[in-house]
């Protein structure tokens, strides 16, 4: 079994880096978002041409980006979606829901004291985990059956 | 053409009362979540027995609230999203994420001071508005062909 | 907001009769299978002829019950089902993983000894209910808000 | 023609290896749940920490197996549900219904005496084998047009 | 429980009509192909006008047919297709075919001695009937249960 | 047998009346875009603000009529797409490709001197008519099989 | 651009073989039925026992054909389907219509004067050919754009 | 991440090849439509025999093209359209609304002065380009995250 995981969400810390080396060992393509910031914010307006309005600047951008999610989400055949601490992360919630809608199995990657805020999207997800490991170990064991420790 | 409209998000103002009263005259079935937030908050273990773990005190009313917002979705033609002025509201994003997978036409209402955060769900969406009263005259555009004013 | 609801499973109670009394008051229509016994292991010799292996007998019948199954599955909101205390019950788990991949809303009802055995099966439910009464306030809140009590 | 063939159900019994050994001539991917009954029942708790209610232990690990087993069935042309003689096996029923309501081709495969109690299991299915070598006959029938002796 | 039936198939005898009657008592709405065999043939030329050529002729009436036969067998629950003693009949066969693949429940009626020609047909059938009046007696046993006598 | 038609493409005369009077004693309801042309372009603005580039005005407006577009085919039987003599009408194209593409009865309206142009077009179609009358024609025929004359 | 084709219908001529050496440069793979009669009628009781009752026989068997074909069709860009000059040939037919329903492209293969008994079917097709030389000519343009000649 | 790229529309300028020579160190597969002309006009007839009227010279050769179009969309993640300076294109139109309806990614490639009359076909893409490098530009930030300059 090959599994090909998008890792939606937090792009300011280096989770999916520690995910993809502890997974170094399994058979899981991983995929993600642009997440140079400022490319993604800009993207539209630097391929498509400038705007005067911030607010089709963002769109253009957002449109652009949408190719690659969208790419992504339907690929997938997990998701996981990480919840950082800072932001209001709308588009991570935004991919869960999408990715819920498409039957997506989905992981969710968050610190406790966001629990009872994501109460809805943990419940679509098949495990909530608050670590990278976590969700390292629920590939490992969903591909191999093997256990942590 | 009658359409169905699921007003999905934030539940501590009225502006679901503000959009039914305004759209009174147009051929529109309204549908929202239970906005009763302690309610909803609390409909798992009233019904099916108390949890010691919040997790899963949260976990049981959850799960109660995706089957109302699941069908509501599903029979909606135009699904509205409110991102209000405070708390995360992560479900409404995911809501707008989910009805973004099924194809339903996709109505966010915020104020302009979120357009930059909430950007990718924009993007999805076929109409962004700052007002109840923009809801409503999207809604009576769509039904009827006039124009406010 | 109005539900259709699915009974299926367990045949030799009256559960689905208490929960359509306890629910009178609720906008919801209740489909069921054939509960006669008899009638549902023979109605297929019975309508298109005799066979003389029971293994085809049972065919014919199956068959047909499916007709009515498949119907009542695919139109539903909500599919309840219910897993009593004797018998293998392949059947109702059947119907539940069939409502499960059409993405159906679903209400297990079984005694908690039960529980260990139907874990994968109560995975996939958005509630788990001991009693019909639990059903009901469960259809009651969906619909209307309202909590026990 | 290739054909990836998931086989479901009972654990305890060596016919997995059976059938795979037999068809090691043919071009087909076998794919499986995890079969180790311990780590299958513990996975849950083991990775995302431990519940001290057994019902929220369970529903960890079923949420977690879930994800291997939608993967499977998906990813399946075939898929081969055996029912051993004991346990309840409403896992083994629950993933043919899910099979069937995605239109997979399914191979049944139980000892005769079982027949009345899965007639509505085995009327969703292709083939009902009694033997992992008629199963393994089925598969080499379908993918060559050779007929056994 | 309301049942929506498309009678396709031969169109030279009566069985509709007789399907129709017996089953007056039922909550049933029958469809079915235009049944006039000239404008059948020649609806095509009729309203978009002539064709030298008859197999142009034929194309334009079999398209105007076919708007006709898709939105009956979409809208329909069950599909019924006779094969008569007569003519090649592949469009009935068409018919059984598509309503297969759209996860229709299907009956089809048609004489014994046709039995080994029709396999690949009734396999996918929920029940083989011979008569109009076995038809109905599993139309009225999919409904309320009753069988015959 | 009851039809909904959506009448898409050219808005300039008065062809949907036509068509309506004309089939004024058949069982079909007629949807239609926003067919006052003005209104059509501004409407984006004129709900939802001002823009200053042209671009934006178009895009607003497109969007919301994608709304009642999209309801409209979705919900169709049939969509009969008109193209006029004037204007490129790739509007029209558009619904056309989005019509077939969810497999909706299709009936293409133009004179016979855009035949070749629109050859891809009505390959998609049922029915390729150049007079309103034959659309109308069409429609009774397929609802009643009665011919004209 | 690579094509996989599923050559549906009459097994007693070589048209399979012909196709097969005239593409041999084209980038298709092709997959058949079973042409073996006696092993396409026998298949089910060879394998999973014999059965007294002829209809038995054929629906065991005609139940394995139909894994082979389901998978055939399913992962078919084009469906080619043959009808002979014997036999009622009602499998073909379901085949074209089971294509024909899940959107495949479909080529139709008869002599000329089955045109008006075929004409519901050629309707549904992208080609209607009279030689295995056209079909082939027709998917050499289709990859290549080149024309015959 | 590896895209397929459909490349649809205007066949009389070399835009094709400058995107794809542009593009030749990115991960895409580019497909499109028979370029020539002539080939594409009369292949029906050249292969399946001449016809005397030109409406049926043309639906031949439609048909047979839309066995490739139909395919290069199903398989694409991306579908480009082109929209030239002359002719009326409608096939072009009709390919984005087709791609539209089934969820792909959409780029419209035209000139400015084209903008109006494309506002709806517009609406529906992630990004509307007006030269063969934006679209390139496009694809490669999708496939790498990097700006252009």
């Amino acid at each position: 079994m090959h599994l090909t995981v998008y890792l939606s969400g937090e792009i300011h810390t280096d989770w999916r880096d520690e995910i993809a080396s502890q997974a170094a060992d399994l058979d899981v393509t991983f995929t993600a978002p642009v997440t140079d910031h400022a490319a993604s914010d800009d993207c539209g307006v630097a391929i498509l041409g400038a705007e005067s309005d911030k607010f089709w600047h963002d769109r253009k951008g957002a449109n652009l980006n949408a190719i690659r999610t969208r790419k992504a989400i339907e690929d997938a055949d997990v998701v996981v979606v990480r919840f950082g601490e800072k932001y209001r992360q709308w588009n991570a919630a935004f991919d869960a829901g999408y990715a819920a809608a498409l039957g997506k199995s989905l992981i969710i990657l968050h610190q406790s004291d966001h629990a009872h805020a994501l109460k809805e999207v943990d419940a679509a997800a098949d495990a909530v985990c608050e670590t990278p490991a976590q969700v390292v170990a629920t590939l490992r064991y969903v591909l191999t059956g093997r256990l942590p420790g």
